[in-house]
């Protein structure tokens, strides 16, 4: 992409938290977006958004925010896009680029396709974030090096397939690597290393928070045992969690299935005080976090780098 | 303590992987051990120790590690410590401080137990580690501002108290806060805040290498989601959980029926669609991690830190 002059005029970034913030700001780095206008349901967000510097101007609201746009980025909950599709068939300007960059897939293909001809939504899924949340918790670097999973729609003409493309390049030239797949696919393969985690630290730390037996003090004292890590997902926005299990069910509810048949086989393993089952399991497991670290998606560093100590 | 003399003349450091090769590591800033002497079943692992200069010496067996030695280290699998108390019993000197670093204290009470009254063990459970294993992964600051938890024999003699003392005494000299609690109440809250974590890591990361519908290359490429987080626990060394779930089975248990019932309520509300009590249970939990930040047991830093990119 040549970033010597503006890709688009005038992007639209509704709901700047962390990804939208994010995007916002690697836009400015990378200098593709000449003017950046915010909106977001809460008025207090948008207006920091603005003191931050992430958006240039704050629109009245989605409307206006959109009216003009040839960019659109949608980073709300997942459970607001159906009816921003019903605003962006009022207000979207023809010709428009409309991304989003929800952590499900099916439902919002769904509502783009009722989209008008002339606005191209194409479904996006930028594998990154951190568990802050708000226009502050956004960096540039985010998308560097993460995968963004695109699901276009079943159009073939070809303004679509041009904007596929220009999404595409979009992502590359913030950092990420981007993969196309049908959004049911998706949907299953981001429950089993997203949505799946979620849910079971959500869970775990759930129900160390309801011990009679334990006090929460000991739970935070000894929680570099391990069960400090369960807390960074469960720190996540609940919002944008609770819309993720609403609008990814079945596939939430199938591979929970899997989970918990495997949860089923170890706790029987150590009722029966199996040994060699228990060691079966857990060395066969061992070596995936390598092949994450090889793949470039994980520090090699123990415990993540998170202890700065020295060592001797 | 003073340390401008030698607290031990020798020690016995029985294992010197992640935990005693780091222990060994912090005698030595400390300098309250003379001489360090080093023992492993594995031969290969004790050459290493030895080569790292982790040890200044390498006994022929752990008979003769532990004779002469006035502290004596056990740095194995927990499922090692019955047979280790029996050969103390025939080879350790009088008045030697016995510790051991084992994640769970029960079975290690009762193994205890039975030691000549002249041999003085300390239980002693350092809530600290990596995922990483073997003398390569130690290092002295391992334990620094870490929970090292002792759940003394019931045994009223002076000596004893006075050893219980020295173990204090000797985990506050590497950076640790001692508490001390009863083994039974140790092993419930570390099933909580280690024990079921590393189970559920295990599971989880279990259930997604066995999938047909989703590859394994799918799994690493979007780990960032959240699932690359459980494969950090589910690294840690196999042998050594295999023994704490043979040897901790009642309380593991017990809280991992807490988990499931919880696991049960979300997965309902999941099926009914009941986005008020997924965005209720997910809120109730985002503050513990706050709790433990403050605690100083966790990096506040996003992602615990592990992106090195600067923030723009």
């Amino acid at each position: 992409m040549d970033n010597t002059k503006f890709e688009f005029k005038r992007a639209a970034i509704i709901g700047p938290g962390l990804i939208g913030s994010s995007l916002a700001r690697a836009f400015r780095e990378t200098g593709i977006v000449e003017r950046l206008v915010g909106s977001d349901c809460n008025a207090d967000v948008i207006k920091r958004a603005a003191e931050l510097g992430v958006v240039d101007e704050v629109a009245k609201g989605f409307a206006s925010a959109v009216e003009g746009a040839d960019l659109v980025v949608l980073s709300t909950p997942v459970g607001e896009i159906g009816a921003m599709c019903d605003a962006l068939t009022a207000y979207a300007s023809p010709g428009a680029l409309v991304i989003d960059v929800g952590s499900v897939k099916g439902a919002i293909v769904a509502a783009a396709n009722k989209l008008r001809d002339d606005i191209f939504f194409v479904p996006c899924h930028p594998v990154a974030g951190t568990e802050q949340s708000g226009p502050e918790a956004g960096f540039a670097s985010l998308f560097k090096d993460r995968w963004c999973i695109i699901t276009p729609l079943a159009r073939e003409d070809a303004p679509y397939k041009a904007a596929v493309e220009k999404a595409v390049a979009l992502w590359e030239s913030v950092g990420a690597n981007v993969e196309t797949m049908d959004a049911a696919h998706h949907d299953l393969a981001l429950a089993v290393t997203s949505h799946l985690p979620h849910l079971i630290a959500f869970t775990l730390v759930g129900a160390a928070d309801d011990l009679e037996s334990v006090t929460q003090a000991e739970v935070v004292k000894y929680s570099a045992g391990g069960f400090r890590d369960f807390t960074r997902l469960a720190a996540s926005d609940p919002v944008m969690w609770r819309d993720v299990f609403l609008y990814n069910k079945d596939a939430v509810l199938e591979v929970l299935g899997r989970f918990s048949e495997e949860l089923a086989v170890l706790q029987r393993a150590i009722r029966w005080g199996d040994g060699a089952a228990l060691y079966d399991a857990f060395s066969r497991v061992r070596s995936l976090r390598q092949a994450i670290v090889e793949a470039g998606q994980e520090t090699a560093t123990p415990n993540f780098g998170r202890d700065q100590e020295e060592k001797t």
